[in-house]
């Protein structure tokens, strides 16, 4: 797939300083449209736990580290005898390192990053354009697809999930997708990985070639629960990760990965509200979230 | 106030083994009944942006540290020459260093945490007991009570906020609080201390005796935009913390805290959908957190 | 091997107080009789390089994370158009994660450390007692013996070098252990483990039978290209780790592990002035080290 | 004072590929000649204590963080029966933030550092060239001016040391420089900073035109008991560090800072043995570093 030889047509569609990208699309219509499929009221929590020292964890990136600053071992060893006690911690994350939302200042191509904004503008102070904090919280309509059932185009690693399969997917679900709306795909890799089937070399996802078809729909964030969202290593070596500058970088479109889909698609529900709220890290390029589905 | 020499009328309230306290009091009516308060579907976020170095944050915690593991200057500086790049970071945080939630194994008296749970499974191995991934998202009711109007029993600092005042004050909201809720309470220090009329030494909170209260409404949790909801320093220096013992330790009821409450206090509204989700770090006794309201 | 069930010998040897343990016998004649020995003055330093996200390290222990706060590719970006630029950067280091001098707080048994001081003295806070700050500056004698010739004693790992290997080559070197002495032990598991043909799972090293002998030569640490000086894991199981329990523990002997012994050893040279500086990290259990041979 | 318009007569003098700068004067004859100097061998390390959150610390670094990952608490409170226990450590440091050497990675002028390498090579993943792994243990004749006296031209700050006044201090020493020697320069602000009477705004330094003088010695590093060797701020605020720029990035000659000289410039000695062994950070622009002096 080539990228960017041409100015990608979304640039500019929300104005020449936009930063939040396909964000613009959302508004409270979508978090009307998410409320209105909520039959029960339950909750269920998206984001794989956080333990120190474990995965899963794409390459190079640091596993947690989580320190206790003061715990009930300083008092069992009489660090004071007053009855009052406290704890408190500190992590070392990588804001990438477990279920996350990138920012779009993630990733760019000829060094200019969504909206055309210079990569310069991403240094060691942190990213000045396009960082996480721009997102706010995204309360809206998700939509589900389970393509890990066996037999089904995602039961295994190593397969780049088609735009066929993926939108006979999303018709299956009954949904008609709506501007605003947010995709979530199972590709059933944390679930093998879980099971020691599955490593973070290899991961099935999205082909390249859906990322016309979800901005069309009006997707503003594809979730997966595998690595990237698109397949992984990219089927062209020549080219990282495509689908990351197809939708991130040339549509605005946010990515959010390493999502625990497990509970919710064993509900059989595909559309539920989705509330997304990463943290708002001035000037960075992601951050971990808990997303929730309430069904 | 004394504590604790009588065992909490509320431990064993959820069974022997319970971990989530109050928590316990909320379910899918509560998210129902926090859906059926929006009317427009419109999003406030409600944490304070998380800036590198910066505060406001309580003593002896250390200011977040923000490292770009990789970023746009690599490539301005010829790292490589191929189009694709992107942008990685990784933060130093101590958990409770900005909006956060406290988990129940924050606190303890005679060292014994919410339920009787020995502070001994407070180690530097994290809380083996009443961790803060025992939480899971918590979608309810918000109510908020905005004290700090000018004149009001919060417009200034070193007040503690009486039972009765918070009573009048839920009561003008017109909402009657039921079991599942939460109340944010609006002190105004936040906003003082960022006019540089306030500092992390001294804030207007909560006083010890609105506990019962708050516990009998039905509440699950209690946040406000100061430190420690609680009036900081405690009255009694003897009693560092009477209300987290109170609530957190005594009744299982968890505290937030340093929530922005700004923008949703200057809609007027007083009840709103509200998510809360803290990142589910095991063995954590803290989480950051980015709140949502739904109006 | 048991352990303290007797009080060891050696405590109270340098008062009830004491927290330096052999170092006592550490003065200014060790550091004559090291100066003594320098030939032509060349320095060889035995530190392993750290090198962010690699061993060789410890089970358990995280590698280092190196981060550039400040880099030429924020001024490539165009951070600033003036002259002047500079770097700045941070790690997040495991004080044991890379060539190292342990504290004598490091190890305890049945609650006590070195000279009797109860463990009760580190907790969050760091060590109260027997901490990486007391040690200063080590400036003696070293003498080394290279143990992992081919069909050495160790030439291989899993194997536990004896009392009597470790006599025989102290006997050859020709050199006469004197009070204050450091003792450089070679047991090639370093250059196995970077040739592929060892891992952090086992190593070479000295058998706990040894820990009386080296006291008695007046050695007041001991230092090791292996993991931990004494073989790994521990012929014992029921043993974690029995020569740092006599050495440090019984003995107030400090241990230096991940010891760069490789140029050292090609000069043929067993003794040589031997200066180690561990930074005075106040509480401190471990500090990272680049101690230099001079010859 | 202009930097750099013409091309530093220094560069190239040990080659065009050299990242070592001065310290190729630096070799065994400086060792002997050190080791000449030495009468009682006594040691006095040069190092401010590490403390965690304490300073000093220069401007926009982060104070130190010290983390217990496993400490005697734990096992008081019942982590553990086992007789044997240890203790870990863990720590977040700038290597800037205590007493440490500067890489000649460190500073640029007009994009190029040291012998005209680009400050392309300092990124993200640090530094290609001139980083601190290049300079390997410093063993050597050391001076020491005590500028500070009661009188003295550096008995306050605000104070820029002259070339006459450093010119003088040395000759009063009796010493004559050689190549390979380390200037040591006690300007005082170490010790006013102890008492209060001095900050991190503002510090007695060298002027930067001492550099000149000092290369011509034959000083391979020099080092003070401040926070910049040279003068803070600096007296022209469109220089930031003229001293810096000109013995760093023009002669090659390292620099050390923050180095406590109270209980070396108490014992009246001019002249010492001197060992400086930085860590050796792959691709670092400082190291944490305990001098030793051994007189």
């Amino acid at each position: 797939m080539t990228h960017a030889e041409h100015r990608p047509a979304a640039w500019g569609r929300w104005g020449a300083d936009d930063e939040r990208g396909a964000l613009n699309r959302l508004g409270p219509q979508a978090a009307l449209r998410g409320i209105a499929t909520v039959r029960e009221g339950r909750s269920i929590p998206l984001a794989v736990p956080l333990r120190a020292g474990k995965g899963p964890i794409a390459g190079r990136r640091q596993p947690l580290q989580h320190f206790m600053v003061r715990d009930g071992g300083d008092y069992a060893a009489g660090l004071t005898e007053k009855g009052f006690g406290f704890a408190d911690d500190c992590v070392v994350l990588s804001t990438h390192g477990n279920t996350h939302l990138d920012a779009l200042a993630h990733v760019w191509q000829d060094h200019r990053m969504w909206n055309g904004h210079s990569a310069d503008h991403v240094t060691s102070h942190g990213a000045r354009r396009c960082a996480i904090d721009r997102v706010g919280p995204i309360v809206t309509r998700g939509i589900l697809v389970d393509l890990a059932a066996p037999g089904g185009p995602s039961d295994h690693d190593g397969h780049a999930i088609s735009l066929a399969e993926l939108v006979a997917a999303v018709g299956a679900t009954g949904c008609t997708p709506a501007a605003g709306d947010v995709l979530l795909v199972r590709t059933g890799w944390l679930a093998r990985w879980r099971r020691g089937e599955a490593t973070e070399a290899l991961w099935a996802g999205l082909a390249p070639e859906c990322a016309e078809w979800i901005d069309e729909q009006g997707f503003v964030l594809v979730g997966a629960d595998n690595i990237a969202v698109e397949q992984g290593p990219s089927a062209d070596p020549a080219d990282t990760a495509p689908l990351h500058v197809e939708l991130i970088r040339n549509r605005g479109i946010h990515l959010m990965e390493l999502v625990d889909l497990e509970a919710l698609a064993a509900t059989g529900r595909a559309e539920f509200l989705l509330m997304i709220a990463p943290l708002p890290l001035v000037g960075g390029v992601g951050s971990p979230v808990n997303p929730v589905a309430v069904l």
